[in-house]
This record gives C-alpha cells, structure tokens and sequence, in this order.
C-alpha cells in the first residue's frame, strides 16, 4: 500500500492525517483521525473542507477503518455518520457511493484502500484536467475574480478554480487575481491568499463587497468559482456570495464560470431549491476566530442569519468547466 | 451659550470631546479633543465618522478653538486641516463652507459659537424631517436592508436611513432590518447592530455577501442607504459595498433609496466619477482591529485594496429621500 501526501490531507502507514484550515496560514497543525467521529468533528468545524477533499478524506477513513479490523454492520455505521457530515456538498456522497458495494459485499481492507487511494489518485488527475479544458476560455492577459478557496487545499491535485490559474500562471500566462476575503470563515483572506503568495502569482485581497466596484471600473475580466454541488438543470450552490457575483457579473457583462469535477454534478437533484444549505453558528458572524484566537465585534445577543453556501442559477452561468469539458449549456450526463 | 449632548458628540462649556465608535459596542471611550489635529487624527482613524457627524464635529472644533482665543490666520489654517480630513464627505466641506465667512471677517467666538450650534441644530431637525418624508415609501410589514452605520451615532439626530427605521418602528410599524456587517471596519455589525437591539427593531445581521441570496428569497423589500456625497446628476457615493447592494437590488426588482440631508448633495461635483475615493490602509482588509484587540488574518503581505466607498449611479436609485421630499428623479437645486 502505497502512502499519499497532499496539501491538507495525508494517508501513511493507513492512517489519516489532515491539517487543520482554521489555523492556517499562521499555524501549520496536523491532526490524526482515530476515528469517522474524529473525521466528523474536523468537517463540522471546518477544519477540513473543500468539496472535494471531504469526499476524499471519508473514503481514506473508512479503509483505515477497514485496516483497522472493523467491518460489517460497523463500517456502514462509519460510512452513513460521515455520508451526513455535510449536506450541501454532493462529493462525499458521491464518493462514499462508490465504496458502499465494498462494504455491502465485505470485500476486505485491501480492496477499500485501493478503492479510496483510486479516487485520491482520479481527484488529482481530474485537476490537472479541469486546468487543462479551462486554459482556452482565459484571455491573455487576464485578472480574475476568485471566491473562496479551490486551490490545492481543497482537492488532492492543484485544485479546481485555483488550479486553473495556478496553471495558467505557470503557462506564462499574464494572471492578476483578485481574491475575495469570503466572510465569514475568511477561506479567501487566509487560504486563498496565501496559496497565491507561495505560488507567485500576483494578486490583491478584497472584501467581499468590493468586488462590484472593480467590475464597474473594469478592472474584472472574468470570474472563476468552484462548486459545491451542481444540480441537473445546471444551478450551482458554492459558498455563500457566490450568487452575488454571479449577478454583478451579469450586470457588467463579464463571463462567469464554475470550475468543478463531474462528481460535483447531482443528477438526481432537479434544480438549486433542491438543494440543502447548511445554517452555522452565529458566532461565526458575530465575529472571527482564527489561530491567534477568537474576537467578537459585535454584540452577544445579536440576532443573525448565517447560510454557508447559495445556489446560482444555471442562466447565470457562462459555461461550467468539467473536467470532460467547458460546457455551455449544462447537462447532467456527460458528454 | 447652551451645552449639546448627541450620542457620539458632546459639546460642553465650549469644549468638544468624541465617542470612540471604533471601540463600540464593547467601550464607551469619549476623547476630549484640544485641537483640530486632534479631531483629524479622529476622523482619519474612524474613531469619528458618519459623514454628517464629522461635518458637526468639525464646526464645532473652530467655535471652541475661537472660544480659546484663535483668530485670523491661525483659525484659518485649523478650518483649512479640518476640511481636508475626508476627501469623500461633502457634508464636512459644506459646514465648513458656511462658516467660512465669519472666520473672514473675523466675527468672534460668540458669532462662531451660534453657528456651529445652529448647524448642530439643524442636523439634528433634518433627520426627524428625513423621517417623515421617508415614512410613506414604506410597506407594513417592511423588511429592509441596510449597510454601514447611519443612525444617531452618525448625526446630531436619530440618523438618516437608520433614522428612517427606528421612526417607523417607533410609529407602530412591522419592521424587520437585516444588517449587512460592513466589511471591512464593520460599522453594520459593530454599530447598526448595537443601535437596532437597543431600539428593540427586530433585526438580524449578515454577512454582505449574504444579502443576494435573501434577495432572491424575497426576503428584502426594499434597500435602505445613506450617503457620503451625492453629486449633482445624483450619482451617490456612500460606504464600499453600496453598489453592490444598488445592482443587486434593481436585479431582483427591490427599491432601492438613497436617505440623506441636502447638504450631502454637491452641485459641483457633475457626476460620480468626480468623486475621490479613498484608498484605506491595507491592514483594515488583512485582519480586524475592535476594542478587544487586533487580529490578522491573512498573510502580512499580501497586497491589499481598500477603497473605503464606492459610487452608486444614479440610474439604479429609486429614490433619494431628503429633507425636502422624496425625489424619484433627481436634481441638484431643491425644490
């Protein structure tokens, strides 16, 4: 069994270590998952997050699990607690579907782990491919609006929406990215620009709220998000404010795409009110918490309204970027 | 000479002092000011703002300085700082403007006073009458959207479009305010928020970029904003983030008004892109600073861009509500 080493995720020895989000990018901390429940916690609070790396994360438990002795009607307790880890993201039930005839059929540790390391292996290829199909629709040069964090953090390759510009930059490509800071867990302001920094690509952060005014002022030529889940008729839910800049990019005229993995398509799910979205704890817009510690702004009481992610509707999408191809108009199969 | 007390501002035996909004709604911190550098210094770090306060604030710092002796040419440089102290705010150039002439003609402390007082005075008479003319725009129930901080910290009154609100809640109406936080010096989640759970407006607050998917929920009936400069074809500059929530608006088909006093409009100024803008210090986008302390986010250097307003055209305002009536076309002379 061969080890695997990513940005923010690692299966050694057939145990799973995954580094914690929240801290970065001042602090650089690891934490071994004993158990799915361990593995839930660190996706509850979004230690661990990326559509794509949840996914991959429950896979590598379940066969460290499996490694471990247990199965049976125990390993299908661990597989349907970290299926309902998080809703909105359909990566990690697709990816635990894959792996549930396994257990059904109690094939063994060896065939779940080379299942799991199968789809960390397919993720990282798919990066490089969705960079790929994306590299035609950027002009040259291009500055790129980008939401929260897609990058290598997210996935186990170089990322999707990231991906795409980290690769580009690393074509010679004349890339400027402006990073939205994402309140409020700031997945832009931390990650993304920190991923940016050590990558080399030239960049400025912004709030959120900014962003409207440097379309205005064309300064924006396209805008690239990720995905969290994309339904049947194409409606796309990403983090929340995703919405937002799709329609400022309509209003201005500037092409907008989601950049993500077939896996993130859900055709059983009709359209974007299908789609579940998770509320989170007020604190979290109450105020900040980070590595250095923890600030509340604004008073204790104050009632708040906290959607993690919103759907964008398939007509405000200039094209998805898949990793079977740069799709104009959307279908759920692939082509 | 009478005494004024507001809830940000004193003015008391000739001397001004200031509450220090960068610190609420944890520390109720006044500073008695002794000079104009020492309110400019203020009104640079935000512990002052609200575009009509600092107009007030700012008369009321050369009535003292002429209650302490100043005159002539000294007196005219400390009107000359003053009026340099935030490009963007018309307000405090109009305050100022009006005073000039008695600086001029060296008219004494006495007359200096009375002026400063009377201009005190009429902000505080305009917000009630911004009010009333506001209150018949108004559905029941209204929910409504605003941004930033335009209530009594931001005036010599109740405020302006915050104003608006707390009045028709006080009328009976069924109000419900979401608060867009206000990144990146947090003036919705510090100061709306604190002032609505104070008045009892049912309220809840968002992140900013959170206010397009309430939009397309239907959950805003309209948006309410005030104002830093209105120019004369009413193009409207107010705090980063309001053109955002202007375009958001007229895409979901949501009025969006415009509360401000007419000494908020330039006649000067042709249109928006007169307006100067200004560029904030990076460290406001890297981290927060608030009463408990100062966090820093995102990587110490990362290249950052803050324009601390941005301009709204006037083709997407409904409406500007002043205090000479509600004016769905605009125009710079009153009617």
């Amino acid at each position: 069994m061969q080890d695997r080493r990513g940005s923010s995720l690692r299966f050694e020895a057939g145990r799973l270590s995954v580094l914690d989000q929240r801290l970065l990018p001042q602090q650089e901390c690891w934490h071994s998952c004993d158990s799915a429940e361990d593995l839930i916690g660190h996706i509850h609070s979004l230690a661990v997050r990326g559509a794509p790396l949840i996914g991959i994360a429950a896979v590598l438990m379940l066969a460290q699990q499996a490694l471990q002795g247990l199965r049976g009607g125990a390993l299908l307790q661990s597989w349907q607690a970290l299926r309902a880890a998080r809703p909105t993201a359909v990566n990690l039930m697709n990816y635990l579907d894959r792996i549930r005839p396994l257990i059904d059929a109690d094939a063994g540790p060896a065939a779940l782990c080379e299942a799991a390391l199968a789809i960390y292996d397919e993720d990282s290829a798919m990066c490089r491919r969705l960079a790929e199909q994306g590299l035609p629709l950027l002009p040259d040069p291009a500055r790129i609006l980008t939401h929260c964090n897609t990058g290598s953090l997210a996935t186990a390759g170089i990322g999707t929406a990231l991906g795409l510009i980290t690769h580009a930059h690393a074509a010679g490509r004349r890339i400027k990215v402006w990073v939205s800071e994402t309140r409020p867990l700031l997945q832009g302001g931390r990650l993304t620009a920190w991923e940016m920094g050590r990558a080399g690509v030239p960049h400025s952060l912004i709030c959120d709220s900014m962003a409207a005014s440097l379309m205005r002022e064309q300064q924006v030529d396209l805008v690239l998000v990720g995905a969290d889940r994309i339904a049947a008729n194409g409606d796309t839910a990403n983090k929340i404010g995703t919405y937002a800049l799709a329609v400022l990019a309509r209003h201005h005229d500037i092409p907008f795409y989601v950049v993500a993995p077939r896996t993130t398509v859900d055709p059983q799910c009709p359209n974007g009110d299908a789609i579940p979205i998770e509320q989170r704890p007020a604190d979290e817009v109450r105020g900040v918490s980070t590595a250095q510690g923890r600030l509340l702004w604004s008073p204790p009481d104050s009632p708040v309204h906290n959607p993690a992610f919103d759907v964008t509707p398939a007509a405000l999408i200039s094209a998805w970027v898949l990793d079977d191809g740069v799709h104009h108009a959307f279908s759920a199969t692939p082509t």
